[in-house]
């Protein structure tokens, strides 16, 4: 019997392994399916460029070199941050609804493929509409365009969902094996064509009275933010309540995980990683010499018209520093979570907010000449991007802490060497940052240079941190158990003692 | 005993999902390693980022409107093209020494990941120094500049390999249990630092004289290609020639399967995505329009004002159609590949550079008036960008056809609905644009409204293709298999026959 286990198990794994090495290796191949994957992660990547790219309008607007900023750059700057702001916003908002289509779906076919590319066409298109409305906000033509396009993808996601329960095989599992799979259909088109009937409203009152419409579009953007704040505050006032199955059970189905680890993952990845080359685009574009400025002003030395760039080379290290820096403790962070939570989504969803706002950090940064009140006023506006990019990131590990059982790994649960040195990793960047705001208030001269070459050398302070933990670690244990334990004494057994002989070793 | 075979089975399941829930949940997590898969994926997207978005300076060329395209813009454009096609390269290059390495060393711990972001950084500082370069050709600063990143790039990667080659559990299986893993460390050390050895000579020559550096240049840049290609034109030609140690068995470690196919994947994937959304960024930072000039020329109506972007909405969404099915036939061609040998590695990089271009042809077809000479030649411009990418593609499934037992599934291999559909599929962009191409040659007058309409109308082509091949297939059926097969007939088994009574079932 024993060769016939190990021929099982030998079996399962080969097939794993080939259904790993193609996504074809399905029974339900003959119908022509495929695994979803890589469909997600190509909409991942495009929905989380298309949510950051929309920071290059406001990076790029020209701020004149004059003592202070005027009122109308400053107005311009403003207007253009609320369009990154809400773009970002109502694009995650997309995403979070295409993350739930897809785990009711859970397979597809070409004719899905097509379908959620024209609706990706039409999410690339809305950061337009808000261009638009921004610019004309008395003009009704925005508020339609916006509306008939949230419309068109509403009336696309009901086309895949007809067609994907017209095909139960495409289906999750759960639903497959459900009595009532016309009732799940129902509930489901349901909820996707709320937000399309809120902007045909929307559209309609714009005719109407136009800020009515605004007021709507809002709704929109900020009411499942707002329903999942409420909602978790009112858990935690009152403790876990019943889920309503209207949103939940019925809907997500998957009520313990409503977003998926990995897409939120490559969601984050895509961010980080644009706004790392966003800055090297700037670099490329605009600080190569013209040949001839440079035979004229600098005799044909191509090294002393580098020099005059010299502030901003180091600014695009700086800032890869920081970029690659905060994703590596995102990184680190989510290692130690095995579940997001939809109140950790919407934390790293800001938390991404403010790191799309890097590049603008840098272009402030290094637009200055030294010395002048604009250059402090930069350094300011950076400490504070960063530090929200870290805070929130830190608030997602509180949240994950407040349901440790559901959302980390055993590891990292209050006690340990890596509890500690995760919390010392999310804290370095708000520290630090706090710190230089406070240095800038306080000296009120501060150099562009020092602040990029501080945030180069952040991530030497990482590795010291590790030891510099650990040798903490190894001193408290050597102050708190000199001795080996004896039965006699009382061994505190509080679970927050930040160290754990097991694991530390 | 039944029972204990689905414990067992169930066991190995559930330690499954929690590994992949968590890839922590490994023994070797006590020395603080961790699964290298999210590192990968975020190099890969800052990769094919930083590979794909030199071409917005091309497409940023101001181009006037004249009647030719005056010869001072024509080089400046060649120039310009050569850059991003060389970063393109080289940046792929680089790409690939990344998968290499880390299919040694298969698990990271925070260095190695700090580390790997320090690799990243100076990768994207490349495309900078070409820049230089092709600004200033005679100029040896570019040289020197690019020569020193890519040689600090290969200290650095020297450093990963000793580290990672002093904590074996971070190693490949293979070297792992190998029983002289020195031998591997300093033959991997010798491949990595064979490009930094020529990029030092490169930097030495500048000094003495310059053009030599850049033959030496080009064969850092195009040495792997050709050498693959001779490679594999000599396995062709002479059959299956033993493969020397030195490349393969002993640095990939995986001889069939020298590129992994995820990685492949997820590199074309940003590409895709990127060039998806560099469209929509033209879009809002250029057709957004003064209000002031709406008032003065338009007389406050913004639709009017908007009217006049018309063709660039039609391009936009016309080149977002053509981004998405080509990655459309991409995700379908690999789908059915399971292995990526080295040449269809190539052949996928050449696809996607060309792919790269497309923002340029977007740029050139609405860039230019109605009907003039330019309008002609940017539609052709495009039918040629379009047809490589297409091309390529084709050639990828013939050259997975060529070693069809080891890289297809089996499924798609000479027969069955599927292997004529693909081809019918890979063929339909390249046939298209020749047509067009020819068309406009004949015509010596197209209109580039009309060829946005094709490129948006190509999408239902697919479907209809689907149902004309089903077609096609059921009534070839019905003519060579009227009757039930006899025994006493001979039945032709040739297995190029297009069809499979089982796969189209």
């Amino acid at each position: 019997m024993g060769g016939l286990d190990d021929d099982i198990i030998v079996e399962e794994e080969s097939e794993k392994r080939s259904r790993a090495a193609s996504p074809c290796g399905h029974p339900e191949d003959l119908y022509g399916t495929q695994s979803s994957h890589r469909l997600l992660a190509y909409s991942d990547a495009l929905i989380s460029i298309i949510a950051t790219v929309m920071i290059l309008p406001v990076a790029h607007t020209k701020v004149t070199n004059e003592e202070e900023l005027t009122q109308s750059v400053q107005l311009l700057l403003t207007t253009k941050i609320a369009v990154y702001l809400v773009t970002f916003l109502i694009v995650t908002v997309a995403w979070a609804a295409h993350i739930r289509l897809f785990q009711v779906i859970v397979r597809i076919d070409d004719c899905l493929a097509l379908l959620n590319l024209a609706c990706m066409m039409l999410i690339t298109f809305l950061p337009y509409t808000f261009s638009l409305m921004a610019t004309f906000p008395a003009n009704v033509l925005g508020i339609l365009l916006f509306c008939g396009c949230v419309m068109v993808i509403g009336v696309i996601q009901s086309v895949i969902v007809l067609y994907a329960f017209s095909r139960p095989f495409l289906l999750n599992h759960q639903i497959q094996i459900s009595e009532n799979p016309t009732l799940y259909r129902s509930h489901i088109l349901k909820v996707i064509m709320r937000v399309p009937l809120i902007c045909l409203m929307a559209g309609v009152c714009s005719f109407i009275l136009f800020q009515l419409s605004y007021v709507l579009l809002a709704v929109v953007i900020f009411l499942p933010y707002i329903s999942q704040s409420i909602a978790w505050c009112r858990s935690k006032a009152f403790g876990q309540t019943e889920e309503s199955p209207d949103s939940m059970v019925f809907y997500s189905l998957l009520p313990s995980e409503p977003l998926s680890k990995e897409r939120v993952e490559a969601f984050s990845d895509g961010v980080y990683a644009i706004v790392a080359t966003l800055l090297i685009l700037d670099i490329c574009e605009d600080n190569v010499p013209d040949p001839a400025v440079v035979q004229e002003q600098f005799g044909g030395s191509l090294i002393e018209a580098l020099k005059v760039y010299g502030p901003e080379y180091l600014a695009y290290f700086g800032s890869f520093a920081t970029v690659g820096l905060l994703w590596f403790v995102h990184h680190s962070l989510f290692l130690h979570i095995t579940k997001a939570t939809r109140l950790m989504g919407l934390l790293n969803t800001l938390s991404l907010a403010f790191v799309g706002g890097l590049p603008l950090a840098y272009q402030l940064t290094h637009e200055f000449p030294r010395n002048s009140r604009n250059e402090l006023e930069a350094i300011q506006i950076s400490c504070v991007i960063i530090f929200f990019a870290g805070i929130f990131q830190l608030t997602i590990w509180v949240a994950a802490l407040h349901s440790e059982r559901e959302t980390l790994h055993p590891r990292v649960r209050y006690s340990g060497c890596e509890h500690v040195f995760m919390l010392a990793k999310l804290s370095l960047y708000p520290c630090v940052t706090l710190g230089t705001f406070f240095l800038t208030c306080v000296l009120s001269r501060f150099s562009a240079s020092i602040f990029h070459l501080m945030e180069i050398t952040v991530p030497v302070a990482f590795l010291v941190l590790r030891l510099l933990v650990r040798f903490a670690l190894a001193l408290l244990r050597l102050l708190f158990r000199p001795n080996p334990p004896d039965p006699g004494r009382v061994v505190e057994e509080d679970a927050t003692v930040p160290f754990n002989p097991l694991a530390t070793e």
